[in-house]
């Protein structure tokens, strides 16, 4: 114990990739951690342990609390309250496959809404109210103006996914609005890239995924043949769609910059969003990734996806001025970082999982 | 078995104030009735038994099969779905009090969108996609002109219940989008009043109500000693709030017109509204229903509350060109009819549900 031991949070999702990433800097930052997750989204599960969390105990070097629960399971969720002084929740846990998101609504709409609600229950229920929760900047839908700040409309969100997010947002006002007690920071994420530094964790996408960089290095690695660029007759300057690509280890200091936030200020309800300001093109990241990697990645042109947003970057200002909060991490680095992930672990947790060793 | 005999519908909330009188329309139309109900809403229940659907049997002279059931638990209404024969589902069950759901979010969110997703996914296992579901004006907010057509946008709710209505319809566009198979209805109601002629079924509000027929209702039968009348300076003819208020027995042939719809042809998702396409003014209301039952409102003026919308009423030519429906029955008639359901039930089903005898 030092002089700087903070409470015990407990993050939901905490095996997956923003929530093992986070939860280093949660450690680091004196928090004592207790985790779960039902690896639904995370191949990193060795029996009930979880082999990205083993990980981030040897690169902290202090010890993590999990548990294999699922949200939907009220009683597994109420246990774990019972059995910790837990002080603050940080909420990642969800389904977040887009695709899927559309040919399963109904499941996407239950296991998101329902794993919210309850774990709110759960919350009141033992008197705790603060809370991060992971939106996203999908709520935005198609922005009114750029860089697109707190105030631009929500709601017209193209995929179900990102409905979900917004859906919660709304619950989320609704229930400050009923009980003033709620102290609740929603941080709207942009597009998380890279891996800690350590290249020992980092995305291990599940599903089909779309996202651009575990894309671009699975092409590097010789995983895929090439890759494909929906458009390059947006009205951007090099013709691809432009994003604003943040560091994961970014985003992990935002949710303690926020957790930190809520342990000083009282706050209701209020969203942030967690971005670099600066808009990236599909172009500009393909080769700053094969120029600071030395890889080359074929790719091929085809037509625009429907749904897909020409440009979209974030104001971060708000994140600067009241969490003191600043993405500090370079495009070059998301790129080593997931580069060095990747070439660590050419199968992601996948080996180890298979062999069971940790 | 008459030769117009059709199939069994599922009716959840059976029970309650517009299931009740929908069910004696479906008997009357040749359908067979199972009908659920958790009696929140409706205290009418006589241990396992429906006092309103009881009575709904002796009006029609048709056998109805109840079960008291949750749709929150997915394993009964499983069982209902394996017990018969169902074709196709009228889904009224949810919690509708507008004051309880802004103190009580989180339960009116659970309990309407679950309700909902495991009525919906127990139907999908059964090969069963034809549902009329029991949607609201609320859905509009505040209309952008008058009449509100189905094409006034949606969304911009002033109040949780009316949001989880909204959220329900987003979610069945995202299931018919995902699986065409779907074929259901979304009436949007206006405002339910009166009741069936014979006075045996009716509107019995549970929750603290602040709907106007039945507040009139009861300062006529002495319960209450006065009518407040929330705002007369509104810019509407006499100052008074303006409703489409619509009789409950025509919502309920309504829905058959919807079912025969379904029945007849492949629609995906589509909306309509019930209502009468005339504006009545909370006054005009007061003096019909003065003039035709001989009895004094005594009422007060109080200021607008906080969230009322001035006027709103229905264009309803949609429903009556694609479902051959029109509303059919006089402000006269509303208030007569609720006035003798009234009197000839002063407490409601209570006292019937009180000795238990029926």
């Amino acid at each position: 114990m030092t002089g700087e031991q903070k409470g015990i949070v407990l993050v939901t999702g905490g095996a997956g990739y923003i929530g093992s990433h986070t939860v280093v800097s949660l450690l680091e930052a004196g928090y004592s951690v207790v985790a779960l997750d039902n690896f639904t989204n995370s191949v990193n599960s060795n029996k009930n342990d979880s082999v990205a969390l083993k990980r981030v105990e040897t690169i902290t070097g202090k010890p993590i609390t999990f548990y294999r629960c699922d949200l939907l399971d009220k009683d597994a969720v109420e246990a774990i309250f019972k059995a910790h002084k837990i002080e603050s929740v940080i909420h990642f846990a969800a389904l977040k496959a887009v695709g899927e998101s559309m040919t399963n609504p109904l499941l996407y709409y239950k296991n998101n809404m329902i794993g919210m609600i309850n774990l709110l229950e759960v919350m009141d229920s033992h008197g705790i109210y603060k809370m991060v929760f992971s939106s996203s900047c999908t709520v935005y839908g198609e922005p009114e103006r750029l860089p697109i700040t707190e105030e631009n409309p929500t709601g017209n969100v193209t995929n179900v996914y990102g409905r979900t997010k917004y859906f919660i947002e709304e619950m989320l006002k609704d229930a400050v609005r009923a009980d003033a007690k709620w102290n609740i920071i929603a941080l709207r994420y942009f597009n998380p890239v890279g891996a800690h530094k350590s290249g020992m964790i980092g995305e291990d996408p599940t599903k089909q995924f779309t996202n651009l960089m575990p894309y671009i290095s699975q092409v590097a690695i010789g995983k895929k043949d090439v890759l494909t660029i929906f458009g390059n007759d947006y009205n951007t300057p090099d013709g691809t769609g432009v994003r604003d690509y943040v560091h994961v280890m970014d985003l992990a200091t935002g949710h303690v910059a926020a957790l930190n936030k809520l342990d000083r200020e009282h706050l209701g309800l209020k969203m942030y969003n967690l971005g670099t300001g600066k808009g990236i093109s599909v172009m500009e990241l393909i080769q700053t990734f094969e120029r600071v990697n030395k890889v080359k990645i074929p790719y091929v042109i085809q037509e625009r996806r429907a749904g897909d947003i020409s440009a979209m970057y974030a104001n971060a200002t708000l994140a600067e001025t009241e969490l003191g909060w600043k993405a500090v991490h370079t495009v070059d680095e998301m790129c080593e970082d997931f580069w060095r992930w990747q070439q660590m672990n050419p199968n992601g947790y996948k080996g180890e999982h298979m062999n069971g060793h940790h």
